[in-house]
């Protein structure tokens, strides 16, 4: 299955001169999503993780079916005041200004083996923030798994000391 | 397994007075999380459902599951200006003042059969307004499931022609 089919290219969005990878008509095909989970269910099995940790919103979508495949919890990172328990907290730079994750402080428990889910990875800001949030926490961040990667904003290289896995490259 | 074991209840979040029910303590549990998601998936396997739509972001965290193991498509429902082509929009009430929920208008063809996801029924407005959606797309709303529901609400007066379940009621 060739996942590209089910990614709509939507141009200039948010702004002009961007060519924005539309997942959801992926998602919205039962066996493309399934495939997509599965590999990186196929991914992480290798690692032997004890916990998946992503970000909102569309940390979710993946992170989520791959916890429960995997029969692991998942840890939320959300923007700031969205959870309700004690947290820790990272910024992360934003175009312009930036902006705070958060992670509640018994989400991960030092040692503990995690993998972080989100849906794309193109500067590498909201990964990086969220890494310091796990190994703040005294987690041990073994992969990082997306389905698309812009390579040309390089993000891959502010996160080179981490193992990554993509499913799609633009 | 008594799901209830895994929420916490937070005193006085957001605001005094509320006891928030916390799912993140669920969520942390691999057992009981893919507990959670297989009651839903029971659920919904009488109902030949053709597609989850869940509104943002905590209905990503069952539906997502939901749809994977089922082998169905999941459509988001998003704050404005979180979709990039061409949505629909639905309002809905808040405390104070309202906001306005979208969908793709590609996301549900007429016909299909829907089930709806979220962590939480309180009032119903969000749900109400995710119905609304739907069935403006000609979709049919066959079932709506949630981990908790806070019954002294009244959320389900509000949606008393749709087919509801929460695994947990307070």
């Amino acid at each position: 299955m060739n996942l590209k089919d089910y990614i709509t290219v939507v141009q200039d969005w948010p702004s002009e001169g961007i060519q924005f990878k539309d997942i959801t008509t992926l998602m919205d095909n039962g066996k493309a999503f399934k495939y997509a989970v599965d590999q990186i269910v196929d991914y992480a099995k290798e690692k032997e993780i004890d916990i998946i940790v992503g970000p909102e919103a569309r940390g979710f979508i993946i992170g989520c079916p791959v916890a429960y495949s995997m029969e692991v919890g998942f840890a939320p990172v959300r923007k700031e005041g969205k959870l309700p328990r004690e947290t820790i907290k990272a910024d992360y730079g934003l175009e312009y200004g930036k902006d705070v994750l958060t992670i509640h402080k018994d989400a991960i428990k030092p040692g503990q083996r995690v993998l972080i889910t989100d849906d794309l990875l193109a500067t590498g800001g909201t990964i990086e923030a969220t890494i310091k949030l796990v190994e703040e926490l005294g987690g041990i961040v073994v992969g990082c798994a997306f389905l698309v990667e812009l390579t040309y904003l390089n993000g891959r290289e502010k996160l080179e000391q981490y193992d990554l896995v993509a499913l799609m490259q633009y």
